[in-house]
């Protein structure tokens, strides 16, 4: 059995911490978030894929709805709906490498009933790497326009209007 | 050892041809090119992943490339230099579904030195999914551009001036 | 709109067949099916990731429930279930490069009631590039071993009989 | 210019510490690392896609190497060589949902001159979700079997050997 091991093992005899998966920070209106560049995110040029940007912006934003309390797993299963990006523009301005950090700056420009625009930032220390401006609408698992839920929407709300720590 | 049948199948034994990958086809100044929806690019929603998307025009574009007699791999083997997508606008206009066969058309709208604008569909049937404006710019392996290779630009010109068959 | 020249388009005027996404082809009871090697496959040591292995057996089979005539979309739709990797046992054993053609041979080794087991093997040409066997079961939307439905059983079962061609 | 902002920022004023990538930490002769299951990792069923696993797991490789001080991307730069999967034997036993902490635990086996063999698993909380027992060989870049860097066979086997803490 796999984790047996991890049933019997006492805590007072391996008191080493459990890591936890990465979690951005809010830094005034906005959202702060790290990721390493790893062999998957590569091609044979040596760089990120271009595309994999896309699954790097994807989890800040999901970081940022968790941190705003916003349960997108419940949402999907009570079928009230989800987020969908609607609309994306890239700019891709330098490479990343691996074992490169980055950073994903992001910041919610514009708030609507069923949607919001967004900007984002991978950053490696001072060097923006590619930035996206998007829109994001929230639908029904028809895909149909959905008025986003208002405590949601408030959540949002909330966040674009936060001052500079 | 897994190829001894392989090796020891005689061509008279077993006439089945070996398929080979999928390629595309010249319409004119476009050119298409077919993928079908796999498990790998959908999520959770059900609907393909807005990342995968541009994995399915890379595929394409690199299609185009080899149908012009354009070699990428030697290009890079010999650090030449690559072709690499440094703007891409995209908009998410109708989801994919596991199983759905989509064709994607590309066509070549501004040729440069050292570049070229690019728009791609995606279609199932009559229905556009998902479309792309783009510029690729044609670089050295340390990431400078650099003036595309002329044999290249000119298949590339031939390309755009196809007439419709 | 993206899409009015695709629907003004007259089949006369332009004869060009739309490509259809690749399929497999059998032979006796082996499954065939091409892949390309493309950027997204790379990583940065130029060759295939070894995790997209995993992608391409998986639209194999796929591509062979297709031809089996099982719907796997329907399927899932329909709360019926759907079929899922228990156990999968990989060695590589030649590494694969940017444009590489792959052909996929499937072959079913043994049938069950709640599940199947399978040989893989990715070839280019004559050279055995990665090999899998593994266990696939069918199971319930909530993750519990199911029976197959009788049909598709009988379909393994008649693909698994069939002679040399 | 997107990173004017970032250059101007004072510390002094905005003191909010950038966030880090996630990095693993050692507990005795075992490597911890946690990875949260995001959008790209699920497919159409709502779980974890099988493959994806394996891009977890070699995450979790790559950081124990970074924390080994072995670093994999010098190693590939000045063409030493590179560590590659030869073999692996994957279980899958629980599926891992959206927004899931999972957390890798690593091992190493058993360490050979060119090559060593791990175990990992991906546990959520008690729950083992999938293992996998793999054999990496250390290789040229032409894809020979090649002898570890004398310092990190060291480092390897003094991870082996820790005492639990």
């Amino acid at each position: 059995m796999p984790d047996s091991a991890a049933l019997t093992r006492s805590p007072m005899v391996n008191p080493t911490p459990i890591p936890t998966p990465p979690g951005g920070v809010f830094d005034g209106a906005r959202h702060l978030y790290a990721v390493r560049v790893y062999y998957e995110d590569t091609d044979l040029s040596g760089i990120t894929y271009h595309a994999n940007y896309l699954r790097w912006f994807e989890r800040a934003r999901s970081d940022l709805l968790r941190m705003l309390e916003i349960d997108q797993r419940a949402a999907i299963e009570s079928e009230e709906g989800a987020y969908a990006v609607s609309e994306i523009n890239l700019k891709y301005l330098r490479p990343a490498k691996l074992d490169d950090d980055v950073v994903i700056e992001t910041t919610c420009t514009e708030l609507g009933a069923a949607s919001c625009r967004m900007h984002q930032i991978a950053r490696r220390g001072d060097e923006a790497l590619c930035e996206a401006s998007l829109r994001v609408g929230f639908i029904s698992l028809e895909g149909r326009p959905r008025r986003q839920p208002a405590p949601w929407r408030a959540a949002f709300h909330e966040f674009m209007t936060k001052k500079d720590t």
